[in-house]
């Protein structure tokens, strides 16, 4: 909103993150959204939900998949009000996803603050995840769309089948860069892509423009956990709320790891053998982790690789009308990847 | 199936238990939902998930729930296949539910065997449930119906709430018969409504006889749930595969002492106040609960209202058209509280 006094808003809008461009846009469907999200995660009888719900929603994430799919809407010329629904549908997938995520993981921080299920327990994280999921279940339904209902199934069906996956995957080091991305196209990008899917959908655009905003969905959505991966091992643990080295204690075989071990002589594959595959840790394991990262320099070619999906998110962008939530759809695939320099 | 030499096929048929002479009925219906339920639990790079959902699915459970809704179905006349959809949908919902139950409940027997998070571990059993619920999803998605679509998100919010409501209310010496049933309808009546109430629609019943199928599967799941209670403190843990006394040594507030702490003294008040409020049991808790069980006759009146409702379900079948499943259902709902004598 421009306010007397605020200056040149174009100058300004450019300084802005696209994130935060696509959220000034997209402000009043978002508050709808959060409205919604509010009403949608109370319970009349079970006040442990909002409890639990609160603490993640209102935690500051970005709303990056329920904008996804406003934008999508959007950007498809719809005027009703279903993408709205569509938007906290995703956003309780997520959430939900995350609550089972840290049961799991059995993480103690994210976002910077203890987990749902430190703060309370598993039983509530187990819970109040499978509630979200039928919440969102019911929002999309009134939407009254078979083919999104088709769509966010298969979403469904792709992440969990992707957890599973990588819950296997993860310490064998058998897996290769194709199983890894089968991985993250279940945990990260079959959210995005949907997300973008669905806003499409109820727009009622055409096939090439459907495809493309799934396309478009789906590589940021893989650079994006792509670059999670890389910033494991090299991010900021105040600006991340990560710890360093998470994923190397946690025995996750990701992408810098797995080409480090593509590429490792016979005492380095004992060494990823015995600390990631059997997890028998030591004291300065995770230093000599990073050193053979470096001596291969996967983590530069770790950021090449999100670098690259980033731009074939772009180029998914061509198929849609010119918009200005195309352009800032563009900046934010970018965008993902530039918190990596 | 007749075969020569078999005798009197009717008093044969008499002498066998009422699911048993659903499932000969529905046999061929049954074989199908049988070989959907292995196609669709199968997952082609994770094998963990068909062998996590063997150990459940394979386990001799009675296949009550997929049964309901092939029975509602073919009492109404339906003629097509999207029942045998419904009812491996209801059984993959009612097996992830399961799996999340046993994280929960930290239980480490099910039907006699080890849970799965016992022979795997807990992360298994919530990623395993979650792509359970995810392929029912895409189950029901096939069979085209908004409105069955509404009918499941509905009931799947129930069970979830149920499930959050139990947690907080397990312990507290608050609840009461009201909560109880609230909490009762979440954990088992509201699949067993629904299984029935999706079986009339796809068979485009009278709202009548659609209204009569939920009434019927809503009344014996609370018997069902009723008499599970009961069990738990008077039945043969050979034949259950339950221990005595589990629901007392996790502190849930089932039926029998819900009933006893109403009528309590200020000193047995302060016995469950300890032992269910506080959970610090000691040796000879578990006889002192079954005593004062025994002094309010609490056992004799949780089997009376097990009866009530076995009697409610029987009063629903009159909506429906006479025909020999109806028969069978009205049977069945005799024998689910016929265990508890």
């Amino acid at each position: 909103m421009s306010t007397p006094g605020n200056g040149n808003v174009m100058d300004q809008s450019l300084a802005q993150k696209p994130h935060d461009r696509l959220a000034a846009t997209l402000s009043a469907k978002m508050d709808a959204v959060n409205a919604l999200i509010r009403t949608r995660m109370a319970s009349q009888h079970a006040p442990r939900i909002p409890e639990v719900t609160a603490h993640l929603v209102e935690a500051g994430g970005k709303r990056l998949r329920p904008m996804l799919t406003l934008a999508a809407a959007r950007l498809c010329g719809y005027e009703g009000s279903h993408d709205e629904k569509l938007a906290a549908t995703v956003e309780f997938i997520h959430t939900a996803t995350l609550l089972h995520d840290d049961v799991v993981d059995e993480s103690g921080q994210r976002r910077g603050r203890p987990t749902a299920n430190l703060l309370w327990d598993n039983k509530s994280s187990v819970l109040v995840g499978d509630y979200l999921f039928a919440r969102s279940f019911q929002l999309m339904v009134e939407c009254e769309s078979l083919r999104v209902l088709d769509i966010l199934a298969n979403a469904s069906a792709t992440i969990a089948e992707g957890e599973v996956l990588q819950m296997t995957a993860a310490t064998d080091l058998k897996t290769d860069e194709a199983i890894y991305l089968q991985v993250v196209r279940g945990k990260t990008a079959a959210l995005f892509s949907a997300a973008m899917e669905v806003g499409g959908v109820i727009a009622a655009a055409p096939e090439d423009q459907v495809q493309a905003l799934f396309d478009y969905g789906d590589a940021p959505g893989i650079a994006f956990q792509i670059a999670d991966d890389l910033l494991d091992y090299q991010g900021d643990a105040a600006a991340t709320g990560k710890n360093i080295g998470d994923d190397f204690r946690e025995r996750k075989l990701t992408l810098p790891v797995i080409k480090a071990v593509a590429q490792a002589t016979e005492d380095e594959r004992a060494f990823w053998e015995r600390t990631i595959g059997k997890g028998r840790q030591q004291d300065g394991d995770l230093e000599q982790a990073l050193a053979l990262m470096a001596k291969y320099k996967t983590l530069d070619a770790t950021r090449d690789d999100a670098n690259a999906w980033a731009a074939k998110a772009k180029q998914a962008l061509s198929a849609l009308p010119a918009h200005p939530v195309r352009d800032m759809l563009e900046d934010l695939a970018g965008y993902v990847v530039a918190r990596l320099t």
